[in-house]
């Protein structure tokens, strides 16, 4: 998608060097990272200088393609190397199956190993991840109307993935198939990834759109303002329940109150079929300061952290909350646009994509 | 109410002099501001100092009173005075009110002035909302289980009035009263009334809460860890429809889906019988930086203005809505606690002090 006019990916590979956006220091700064070795590589991911499901999977395998360069048929090097990258986000699933395939395709049935073979399939998973999200948009363009405004909560965009992005996608090939497109963007509340990288990504693609207090959404969605809302999620279970980032579920009530379709953009590989449901999806409590305080750069262009809370009270920070399928309209994934109670027939066809 | 243990009203009088808790500088420093005189007291509220429309109310009312004693029986004088504290906030219905009776109080049939009884009006008026809202108090508080977990929006609390507040005023009286109650403080963007000021009103009285993100409601009200929610109001038509603070809706909504009672506390001269409903009320679009910056202390305890989203992109920032009478359990109000469909019984009762 485009930066400044240029077309980037998240992350992509120059010859033995990974380069990728340094995701941190959006939407203030656009800078690229280089990579020159699969440590270097690790401590990206590590750093969250590289964040999104399908990007750190993406980095993760260009990180075993430089180990399989650097390790010269060292079958102790390359060993090391995936357990080094594997440990640098432990809950990452698309990480460990993008570590996995790579290490399989660099090795020969001869014993040897091949730069070559690693290499390309590093590739190939990068290029999936954005075929996936690509043809998400074109599927989902089809629910999107000319003059259509969309809200969205928190950036399910392209930064999080290699290209194109998931809730984003839809509004970026309705965007270009030269549909009159609006977008709320969610503030997202407290880490504000919509207010910084939502707003970010659409102003770069010329997508117009507003940033909205999370606060407004019922209020739009009450005066008409508001014809669908998309979402990403971080985790679909294999009855239809979403787990996405916290709001997600008081969006998809205020929507179904106003009789408001609420769509949820997601790649088949969020799909977590070894989930029966949305209870069984443990919610991470993230520390407290994440309310309390905020960064951002003051007038000077500083970086400032400041407390914009009464001192001395504590906050509680739920991160992900669950929405449950029946306030869901349609889950819309490379494979087509689904009643979220029937994901079951996705488990079969890909079963060997999932872990 | 206690701050720092000591008990304070949001503004009271010494002598001829008006005191208030200066609330621009809240919750990062507790100072009480000096108004000498009224037009000193007139500028407390045009920039703020005091907010809330009983506090502005009885600073109003101090204001006409300190007048009467400087006008020194010149009608000139007093007159002039009157249109200045009129002029400090155009649309603040309390304060016309308030400036009004005291006007006429100290007025006497005989064409001359009495500055005793415009002091004694603009107490009374000032004790007025203490005492309402202490009966709001006494009657939430039936509503008020032992142990129940309470979730508040906004700050409708006694830095809004003269004291004990609305929405908290029943949350103080079952605390008072030995119950064991828990409060989530609604953080309540874009300015963070609820961060800022419910959270340090609550400190300062020990009543236990937390500080969540708007985002977090619906997903603490899925999890059965919130028993009720009590809001305030700015206005409440005549058939039950509440305008509070943006996000006060959204909120209605979600506590309707999960069976949570929504109560909105409010004195009987927030009601508007001229206002026939909720569609005939205003939404005031505030200027778009609340939303876009944040203000507050850095570790050095300097104050700092920070920009908390992507740089260029604009942003939409509805101050208020309007939350239907059918999404409200009920209105407790000093009078009583009513169906919001019932509010008519309240009109002739107190039609004197309704303008």
């Amino acid at each position: 998608m485009k930066v400044n006019g240029k077309d980037y990916r998240t992350v992509w590979m120059e010859g033995n060097t990974v380069c990728l956006i340094e995701q941190n220091l959006l939407p203030f700064e656009f800078k690229i990272f280089r990579a020159e070795n699969y440590r270097d590589t690790c401590m990206v991911i590590s750093t969250m200088i590289v964040r999104g499901a399908g990007a750190i999977g993406a980095t993760a395998a260009y990180a075993m393609a430089q180990a399989f360069l650097e390790g010269d048929n060292d079958a102790g090097f390359i060993e090391n190397a995936r357990q080094e990258i594997e440990n640098t986000r432990p809950t990452a699933q698309n990480l460990f199956y993008a570590v996995e395939r790579v290490y399989r395709a660099g090795q020969l049935s001869t014993g040897q190993f091949s730069t070559e073979h690693a290499a390309k399939e590093a590739q190939q998973i990068a290029d999936e991840d954005a075929d996936a999200c690509k043809k998400i948009g074109e599927l989902g363009n089809e629910l999107i109307k000319d003059g259509d405004k969309i809200e969205t909560h928190c950036n399910a965009g392209w930064l999080a993935f290699v290209d194109y992005g998931s809730a984003l996608s839809p509004v970026y090939a309705a965007h270009r198939s030269g549909k009159d497109v609006f977008v709320y963007a969610d503030e997202t509340r407290p880490r504000g990834q919509g207010a910084r990288l939502t707003a970010w990504e659409l102003k770069n693609e010329n997508v117009p759109h507003v940033i909205i207090a999370d606060n407004a959404g019922a209020h739009l969605m009450s005066q008409g303002k508001v014809d669908m809302m998309i979402v990403g999620s971080d985790r679909i279970a294999a009855n239809g329940d979403v787990a996405n980032k916290i709001g997600t579920l008081e969006k998809a009530i205020v929507a179904q109150h106003y009789g408001i379709p609420f769509y949820v953009a997601a790649p088949v590989s969020t799909i977590d079929f070894g989930c029966a449901s949305g209870t069984d999806i443990p919610i991470e409590q993230r520390h407290q300061d994440e309310v309390l305080y905020q960064s951002g750069p003051n007038a000077n262009g500083k970086l400032e952290t400041i407390l914009t809370s009464s001192p001395g009270s504590d906050a509680l920070n739920p991160a992900f909350d669950v929405t449950p399928a029946r306030l869901v309209t349609a889950i819309i994934t490379e494979k087509g646009i689904f009643n979220p109670e029937d994901l079951a027939v996705l488990n079969t066809q890909n079963s060997t994509t999932m872990d």
